[in-house]
């Protein structure tokens, strides 16, 4: 035991993982020196401005572009596996009756879905069957969230259309009205846009499920889990709840802001520990930010952002510091301006990262190999057992 | 780019993260040459025979083991929270009546189990709320899971009995019938087994989703649904298959096994990633086994898994190969003879090892650091778009 124990005691101990290289992959590729974000080789700026979500999908999981045929069927497939089955979202009202938050709410529905996915998976390394389960998950998702809204909302759900985009249906289902062309190419291109970021800890907890070859659900619902983590998918969430501050106070920003940071407060939506430059979504969603703001006419929520934006940058930020805006900081007020609960955010998130999830167990689970660390024990080596009667 | 690129390829790939040291723990140590595995230091042979899986709760949790004060307080309380919420036993019925497979319905319903906590989480790195999250989840998982197999069995569900300790209660849960003095000690043997057992692929996969700050619902659910791979938890399951399928045969157990890995089968339950020697856990259950035979008067099992384990003993495993019984092997005919169902072996598992899961996310977030390691991009560095008209 003595040797072993040395052993593992000299080896390096990585907590966080940081710089650890648990997998090869041709999914996305992060240069956090230049700010430059692609996927398979796609600049995020092109798939952003002239792809469409769908399009995402099928590159991540497919590889390739899909040409116009390929497309009509993908998205013709996902539409139609949109409907939910009545008892998850008999399940969706009864989680909005306690209240229940929508990250957790979404993560039982998801959960519950694979009650009703009568598809076998006897070839556990089947990744057809996988790709075919992850389509329908990513399908349904949108619906039971919008469901579980609705029901909060004393409002009955509204059926899916397979008529409109993945992102489009997603708006239309919340609100029971067909979304601007404006609202749903923004909200096409934040989906894409949070589609994939290489390893992150919810796409990692899907490797780490998808290892043991536990099926699509499996993985995805602790992709949901961990990206429910305050230090994960909920800064969005931060950085709206922030604007809001921010407009109440009655304020300048910069006025405000000067104030939060002698306060000696973190401005949310700053930093990030790949990037060291603007992360380049956070360009991409300004520029939405500022279109939607055009098209309704209320601008203050676009003027927060980048006057705050501004000020950081001079005062804290680039380029001594390193320290810029991350994608969260657009996405939360752009999410606002399409009228979306503050609280749908996180689930939002989870509607597109799904992508990656799956790509990257697909990826993974071709050459598989179980995910199991070590820990270094710092226990004692041996005690003796102590009867109740001496304790 | 380039310079990142390369300086990322030149890093090891650590695929499984087999010797890559993530976090230090006082919880278990497993000395796999020696076949040794001990709890913050106490024999695992000491806590079986010894104590109770209470005990062994209270000493993964709290670090000591407790007095006799400390474990009768610590034992009331976490029997007065078994009972759950009626929405939650009226999602057993709805996902046995859709036949959902019980480690996945045991997902979903542990998931459910947050709504109706209505602690706050304000602090995330509140421990003591952790705690108390995590008793509330390991008292009720068992009830969930045995109202879950009575719904299958068109039963109504059984009140758990707060005078019974956690796995006499859980048996008597399952049958209605309050169970043999022989049959309780067996299983809280299981039950303390099973407990901990390093940083396995579900324990990693509650400290991922912990390291985002995601609270105990998250992490438990994410571990379930890790341990429901067929390469983590289901072993045991696929043990008691073989040894009916050699039942059936009407053969002698070792020419049934010689035909078999002349078949070229592989024989469940042997091998272990750790252990080179046979399982400290699989002698304390074969003596479990033994027990079990002795006290039901049917010892066919019990036999078929002896003359298995001393003919593959000579024929392929020790001492030349280093492959011996693991847990699994007898693990799988205990639980059999206790009169489980078999698609329940891996639900138990979960009962028994949200012990650890807690334990060691309790631990990492003392000194938390978010899980995020790398991939190494293997894809094209750079594409040009192509319109639709040009694919």
């Amino acid at each position: 035991m003595a040797n072993l124990l040395q052993e593992i005691t000299r080896q390096e101990l990585h907590r966080g993982l940081e710089d650890v290289v648990v997998d090869e992959s041709g999914l996305s590729y992060i240069d956090g020196d230049a700010g430059r974000l692609v996927y398979r080789g796609y600049a995020i700026e092109d798939l952003a401005s002239e792809g469409t979500f769908e399009e995402t999908l099928y590159l991540l999981w497919h590889g390739e572009l899909p040409d116009r045929d390929e497309l009509a069927s993908f998205t013709a497939t996902l539409a139609e596996e949109r409907a939910v089955p009545a008892g998850v979202a008999e399940m969706a009202t009864e989680l909005a009756a306690v209240d229940e938050d929508p990250m957790a709410a979404l993560r039982t529905l998801v959960s519950m879905l694979s009650a009703y996915d009568r598809e076998q998976d006897a070839e556990t390394e089947d990744t057809d069957a996988m790709l075919r389960k992850g389509r329908r998950v990513a399908a349904k998702l949108p619906t039971v969230l919008a469901t579980f809204d609705r029901a909060r909302r004393g409002e009955e759900p509204v059926a899916p259309r397979e008529d409109l985009g993945h992102g489009a249906n997603f708006l239309y289902m919340l609100t029971g009205e067909e979304p601007t062309e404006t609202a749903v190419e923004t909200f096409d291109t934040a989906l894409t846009l949070h589609a994939d970021h290489g390893l992150n800890a919810s796409t990692f907890t899907t490797l780490v499920i998808a290892s043991t070859y536990a099926d699509v659900y499996n993985a995805v619902t602790g992709g949901i889990a961990a990206l429910s983590g305050p230090w994960h998918g909920g800064a969005n969430q931060d950085v709206m709840h922030t604007l809001m501050e921010l407009d109440e106070s009655g304020q300048d920003p910069v006025a405000w802001v000067k104030d939060a940071l002698e306060e000696g407060r973190r401005i949310p939506g700053w930093g990030h520990r790949v990037y060291h430059v603007k992360d380049p979504r956070a360009k991409i969603l300004e520029a939405r930010s500022e279109a939607l703001a055009e098209s309704t006419g209320e601008r203050k929520w676009h003027e927060y952002t980048t006057a705050v934006e501004r000020y950081l940058t001079e005062e804290v930020g680039l380029p001594d510091n390193d320290i810029a805006p991350n994608v969260d900081f657009y996405s939360g007020s752009v999410y606002y301006q399409l009228g979306i609960p503050i609280d749908l955010y996180t689930p939002i998130f989870a509607m597109s990262r799904v992508a990656g999830w799956l790509a990257h167990i697909l990826e993974y689970v071709e050459e598989n190999r179980l995910i199991r660390p070590r820990a270094r024990y710092t226990g004692p080596e041996s005690r003796e057992w102590t009867p109740m009667s001496e304790r």
